[in-house]
């Protein structure tokens, strides 16, 4: 017997965070509770409006509030050098630990047939409709080092066969079978610093 | 620079949650903006229903969104017992452990002077008041064993001394130095059943 069904509730509802089970989650809680009531407002806050406001970029695919994200809005990038990396915190790694300047594609995740994962769900035919364009001068291929990820990373390279268009592969000093998004931040740099043609 | 300054708050706002830092605020925020919104927006409303709602039991002082908590507020209990805990998540650990049927009193803390915690914060005159209705005929000393949890223990002996209370004391098993929320079960259910006299 718990003291409050309302309790029982918040800490079941916490639950749905990734990582948090039920000890921790009856931390949370009561550290909320006890503590800050205020940030706490303020984070369900952030959360609504997080949920009902963002959305995808139309044209990059990543997580934005806008039509289009801060980056393919931005003028100072350069729209001849396209990174196609798998989902958003690819984008944000990138963009803390590297110079890098040009724009991004985010797959939303890598080619996995056997989970229905098709070319068509990772907007690969917008992304061919980009090369079409003919801005795009360099693809760099920033899938992970999964299996999948190589499997993509094949996949864009025959997409990009067709077009006149350089596709190089983000590489050196990546630990193979490591996700992209945990690389430390110099060595995420070298790696695209010293991309090779695909 | 992120693609989005709302998901930049999003991801700001989740780390006020006690042990998550940068990098899991971010897998937080791009999983549910990913795969659960529905559940998120319900996290959102437990929180705020949480924060809104929920004060503290005017008997026992556990956290609770009715006057009285469940327990205090169940006839089935055995209202000449009387266990003290340091805080709300013993509660739930003693309930869910063993077949305790007496009452509670949480403190919310323990005696710290150099914190500036002090008996009156701790609810010892409420505390009190209880033992003089003369209910009470024994309480159950539950607090930690940490230096401040014996002294509150020491404190709570000499509250009960001028009233015909037995004060025993939980034992067996717990290991010195520890957290009582971390007790395993069965070491938690042995501890209180044997209880000695303090």
């Amino acid at each position: 017997m718990s003291s409050s069904p309302l309790l029982d509730r918040f800490i079941d509802a916490l639950q749905c965070l990734p990582g948090i089970g039920r000890k921790s989650a009856q931390r949370i809680a009561f550290q909320l509770l006890q503590r800050d009531r205020e940030r706490a407002l303020k984070l369900a806050d952030a959360i609504r409006e997080a949920m009902d406001h963002i959305g995808h970029c139309s044209r990059c695919r990543t997580f934005s509030e806008t039509a289009l994200c801060r980056i393919c809005d931005s003028s100072k990038r350069d729209a001849s050098l396209l990174c196609v990396v798998e989902n958003p915190l690819d984008v944000s790694a990138i963009g803390q630990s590297s110079d890098y300047q040009g724009l991004f594609f985010v797959l939303m995740g890598h080619l996995s047939p056997i989970d229905g994962i098709t070319p068509a769900k990772l907007g690969m035919d917008t992304l061919k409709e980009r090369f079409a364009e003919g801005e795009i001068k360099e693809m760099i291929v920033a899938t992970g080092t999964t299996m999948e990820g190589e499997a993509t990373a094949h996949y864009l390279k025959e997409l990009a066969a067709e077009f006149d268009i350089v596709v190089s592969r983000i590489a050196y000093g990546i630990p193979v079978g490591g996700e992209l998004e945990y690389v430390d931040s110099s060595t995420l740099s070298l790696a695209l610093s010293s991309r090779r043609e695909y």
